[in-house]
């Protein structure tokens, strides 16, 4: 079955195993569930592995439905720990969500996607409903949930509502009468809950697909803006282009499998041709063009391929291209001092000497100071950094 | 202050410690709560503890309310893990509340007693309220609780919702801006759950007393239907005043401090009776007088009190008459038998004898098999049994 091959790829766990064959054989219209935290609306590519995957239901002619989760987010931390998470106001909840659409659709086709909010249901319920809906499940089972255990252990607080909130998240699976639902690996307690409250209803429980988190940049860390290794969905395509262009030969294939909207035959065609003794640097240029492609016109994935091809290409820039970090102290530092920091010379005169020498480039250009980051240094006739902030 | 000391007489607990007298110092009329399940609604003299410390309290002026939990006797136990509790039906609950009433109001003024049922503000109540209480609280927190921890630890299952009663009864104090709640010992954290919550909506914070739970007529055990060592409150008269006479001389002075109804003065004046030499039985009567009398008419009261007389105390009955508990096992045996089990004849041959000899008598006259129980049975002149169920 080729779009069963075609969905699972990339795919982190299917639970229960095997349940999604059965439903795609039914032929008929699924609903695809996936749910957005409005409190973050500024997504990165990582964000991206789950829209990829609901983009593939969607053209596969599933009913794609995204939860904007309104109805907790202005509930916001009322237990005080987290003083940086006040709860958001309707406006704010909603602007987010527009920023988000307009960010998702990129992908997604926006006439074959439902953007729905959960207030709409969630406040006709009632405390009552709400115990009823309790009652199903148990403390222990709570507990079992990954990072409560951890915090509980820890003797860290755990809130009691967030004892709920995953009733909740269940609730709309209920409501929607969903027949998959898709989250990040870290949303499993929750995708199941989702299970556990249509059963509570009487209703068939929904299959769930968990999606594998994006590793950054480094190709060890998730893709977080807190690392710094994320490639945001608004950077310009230049930037984009470039940042793939930096990943590992190993990491290439993560993010052709799970961002790149490629599908898994053409991936497979690469494949065979690396192995056939092909450069993986131009197969890199592919992903690199996919991805600008997700957010940018053909004409400008165009020009910045042509604009990557000038400047490096033809410098015989070397596939991987090693970055250094400028942490905040260092950003005033003499561009000798923080050549030496990023090791591509042996001490700060040397850097100087260089600089001197107009032996130190960016785009062909010689520099006595770092432009705006990320950019990549030519050092001498080989010798190339991205300094990224 | 000789209401401070009134209404600390055979209180377990008084939370926080020294806050009442301060309360009373306002000179105000203060509001005293007090809840009811109403999933069981035939009382034993066990239930008046509470009840009787309510009437002191409304002697004194203070305004009494009494709250039947009628919202969440509506949700069952969900978990269905104990079937033998349905949902109660709002008619269900009517009934066993005035059954309730009937029956407490034999102690309390009804005139100065408002009754309400917590649905009418609860049912107003919505899953986002509930949620924001439950926000208010930690998981820790709840799991402190000596039964919950308990459970926890032998990995018996606790309902989710059962962490969120707690959370409304506490919102009924607030509701009723409470100044003091009475209730069980064993209720001493959903008490102070009412603190917390009034504390989260900026109420200053009732003050607790707990009352402790009454022994049954063993003495040991506290006094409990299943158990089979309770005085019913819809008990006949006769039947109170020979239980009470049943108890021994140690817990006597438990009942008059927790039952009586009778006043501090007059129970230390009974005591130092008995210190300078009077007979326990004497004063004991007028305990059984005094029980009785909550419940019956002054002329009942002299009624049982001189049947009692001449069957009892001019056969010169002793003040202590041991109890047998008859299982279900022997209850088909015959009384001779019955007789060897209760340790009153040394073989069933003697009992037999004994019977024939008509010198197994209840109220004076001789049986061959035992009347409903419970009955006291004479054996030959002197001794003395009393079979219970």
């Amino acid at each position: 079955m080729r779009d069963l091959e075609q969905l699972l790829q990339g795919v982190d766990n299917m639970l229960p195993e095997g349940s999604i064959e059965p439903l795609l054989k039914e032929g008929r219209q699924l609903v695809i569930k996936a749910g957005f935290d409005p409190t973050a609306a500024d997504l990165h590519l990582g964000h991206t592995v789950l829209i990829e995957k609901l983009r593939q239901f969607q053209e596969m002619g599933h009913q794609v439905v995204f939860i904007v989760g309104d109805y907790t987010a202005m509930i916001g931390d009322p237990s005080g720990r987290n003083v940086t998470r006040p709860p958001l106001s309707k406006e704010e909840i909603i602007q987010n969500a527009k920023t988000y659409q307009e960010q998702v659709f990129k992908i997604l086709d926006p006439k074959k996607t439902k953007v729905v909010y959960n207030s709409e249901w969630l406040e006709g319920l009632s405390a009552l409903d709400l115990i009823k809906l309790a009652g199903s499940q148990t403390v222990a089972r709570m507990l079992e949930r990954d990072d409560f255990s951890k915090r509980y252990k820890n003797s860290q607080p755990i809130s009691l509502h967030e004892f709920l909130y995953p009733l909740l998240q269940g609730y709309d699976s209920y409501h929607l009468n969903a027949d998959i639902e898709l989250g990040g690996t870290d949303q499993t307690f929750n995708l199941l809950m989702g299970r556990e409250i249509q059963k509570h209803f009487g209703q068939k429980p929904q299959s769930i697909l968990t999606m594998p988190l994006l590793e950054g940049l480094d190709g060890v860390k998730k893709m977080s803006k807190s690392y710094g290794n994320y490639i945001g969905i608004n950077s310009p395509a230049k930037e984009i282009f470039g940042q793939v262009m930096s990943i590992s030969d190993t990491l290439m294939w993560r993010y052709f499998d799970l961002v790149s909207g490629i599908s898994i035959n053409q991936i497979n065609g690469y494949k065979a041709q690396v192995k056939e003794g092909g450069n993986p640097r131009d197969i890199k240029i592919e992903l690199a063009k996919a991805i600008v492609g997700r957010f940018y016109s053909q004409e400008e994935v165009d020009n910045v391929h042509q604009a990557f091809i000038n400047q490096f290409s033809k410098q015989q820039l070397p596939s991987d291209i090693p970055q250094y970090q400028i942490s905040i102290d260092e950003q005033s530092l003499p561009l000798a001092v923080l050549l030496r920091h990023a090791n591509m010379v042996k001490s700060s005169s040397e850097g100087n000497r260089l600089i001197q020498q107009n032996a130190v480039k960016v785009d062909g250009k010689p520099i006595d100071a770092l432009p705006d980051l990320p950019c990549v240094v030519q050092v001498g006739k080989r010798r190339f950094i991205e300094f990224i902030a």
